[in-house]
C-alpha cells in the first residue's frame, strides 16, 4: 500500500453502510488501515455490501473504545471539518493535507481523523488535532457523505503520490513526541496552572484550548517536551515547598 | 450555483441509490445539472434517500432517452474513464478538466459523462467525448463509486473555481505578536525559570535556545502570548508568597 504511515480514524460513525464506503474509498486509492472508535454498528452487512470488494480493509479494521486508543502512537493527527471553529488549529485544504503527509518522515505515523455523520468531530477530538482540513464545498449545502470526505483527502494523497514535483514543505525532521505523550504534558500543564491559581477548575474558559492551540502549532519533540514538563515539575516543587 | 454551463450526465446507471448520491455529491460542490440517460430506475426512494437534501437536484433532472438527447447542445464532451483505452481521445486528469472547462467560454455548454457501474463508458460514448477523464487510482483496486469518481471530479472544478491557491497552505489568520513582544515574554519566560530553580543562570545550557526554538516555531498571536504572561506572573507570584 501507498502509505503504510497513515491511518484514516472514523470517529463514532452512525451507518455501517458507511463504514464500507469508507474501505472502498481508501482501497481505490491505496490506502489500507482503518480505525474506527466507538462505531455504532460493526460488522454488518451493509458495510461489507458497500466495500464492494474492499473486505480485506475491513477485516482488517481496528475497533477502539476510545479515541486514544486509536491516535495514541501517532505524531501528527488532521481532522476534517466542515465548519471553521473561532478557536480551532490551522485550517489546511486537502491538498495541503497531502503534502503534509508526503513531507512527513516515513517512521512517524500519520491519523487523518473524520467525524460523526451529521455533527463532524467534537471539540474534544479536535483539540488532538495538528491541523483541521477543509474541503472547499458550497457553503448553503457542505453536506458531505462521509465516505466522500475520505474519497477526497485520500485522492489528494494518492495524487501526491504520483505527483514527481518534490516541493517538500515542512520538512524538518524533527522526532515528535507521539499524541498520548503530548497528551500527558497537558495534563501536567493543567495541574500546574490550577495550582499556581491562574487557572480556576470551576470556570476554565478556553486557557487549556488555547494551549492547546499553541503548543499543537510548534509540534514539540522529544526533548522540548521534556524541557517543558521538568519546568512544571520545577514549578509545582516550588509551589509545594511553601505549603 | 457556480458552472451553470456545465452538466453531468449519467449513461445507464443501474442503481437508484446512486444516483441520489451523485445528485449529493454534485450539490455539494455547486453543480446542478443531472442529465440521466435511460436510468434503469428513476425517480425512485433509494434516490430520494441518499440525495440527503440535494433533492432539487433530482427533481430538476433531466431524464433523456439517447445520449444525443443528453449531449447534442454541448460544445465540450468529457468522459470519466478507469482504463485507458487504446484507440482513444487524449486523456485528462481530473485537475487538468478543471482547466479546461475554466478556460471555456462560459456561453459554451459542457458535458462530464460517467458510465455504468460495473462497464463504463461504451466505446460508442467514448467516441463523443473530446477528452476522458482519468481519475489516478490503485491499480489493482479502481472501482471507484460512481458517485465518488463524480465527487472528485466536481472537486476539482470547486478548487478550480475558487482559484485557491493550492500552494497555499493557509493557516488562519492570526495576529502575530510582534518580535518585541515576543522578545519581552522570552525574558519573562527566563526569570520565571530562574525563580523556579528550573535554570541556573551560572550555566543555562541550551534551555532558553530550546524553548525559542519551540515558541518561535509556534508563532504565537497576541492573545496567546497575553496567556502565556499570564501564567508567568501567576507562577511568579506564588513564589513570591513564600518569601
Amino acid at each position: 500500500m501507498a502509505f503504510p504511515n497513515v491511518r484514516i480514524v472514523l470517529c463514532n460513525p452512525s451507518h455501517p453502510g458507511n463504514i464500507g464506503a469508507v474501505a472502498r474509498a481508501m482501497k481505490t486509492m491505496q490506502l489500507d488501515k482503518l480505525y474506527l472508535v466507538e462505531p455504532k454498528v460493526f460488522p454488518h452487512a451493509d458495510a461489507t455490501a458497500r466495500a464492494a470488494g474492499a473486505d480485506d480493509i475491513l477485516a482488517a479494521a481496528q475497533v477502539c473504545n476510545t479515541l486514544d486508543e486509536a491516535i495514541g502512537d501517532c505524531h501528527l493527527v488532521m481532522g476534517a471539518s466542515a465548519r471553521i471553529r473561532s478557536l480551532s488549529c490551522p485550517v489546511v485544504s486537502p491538498d495541503a493535507c497531502a503534502r503534509l503527509v508526503k513531507g512527513e518522515n516515513k517512521t512517524q505515523q500519520i491519523a487523518l481523523l473524520f467525524g460523526r455523520e451529521h455533527s463532524g468531530l467534537t471539540n474534544k477530538e479536535i483539540d488532538r488535532c495538528h491541523h483541521l482540513i477543509h474541503i472547499p464545498s458550497n457553503e448553503e449545502f457542505s453536506s458531505l457523505n462521509l465516505a466522500s470526505a475520505v474519497q477526497i483527502v485520500a485522492y489528494e494523497l494518492m495524487k501526491s503520490r504520483q505527483g514527481t514535483d518534490s516541493d517538500n514543505l515542512h520538512t524538518d525532521l524533527l522526532e515528535c513526541a507521539s499524541s498520548a505523550d503530548v497528551e500527558r504534558f497537558y495534563e501536567h500543564l493543567e495541574q500546574t496552572l490550577i495550582k499556581v491559581q491562574f487557572l480556576d477548575p470551576a470556570a476554565p474558559r478556553h486557557v487549556m484550548r488555547r494551549l492547546r492551540r499553541l503548543f499543537n502549532r510548534a509540534r514539540p519533540d522529544i526533548i522540548e517536551l521534556n524541557v517543558l514538563r521538568g519546568m512544571l515539575t520545577a514549578m509545582q516543587n516550588k509551589s509545594n515547598e511553601q505549603q
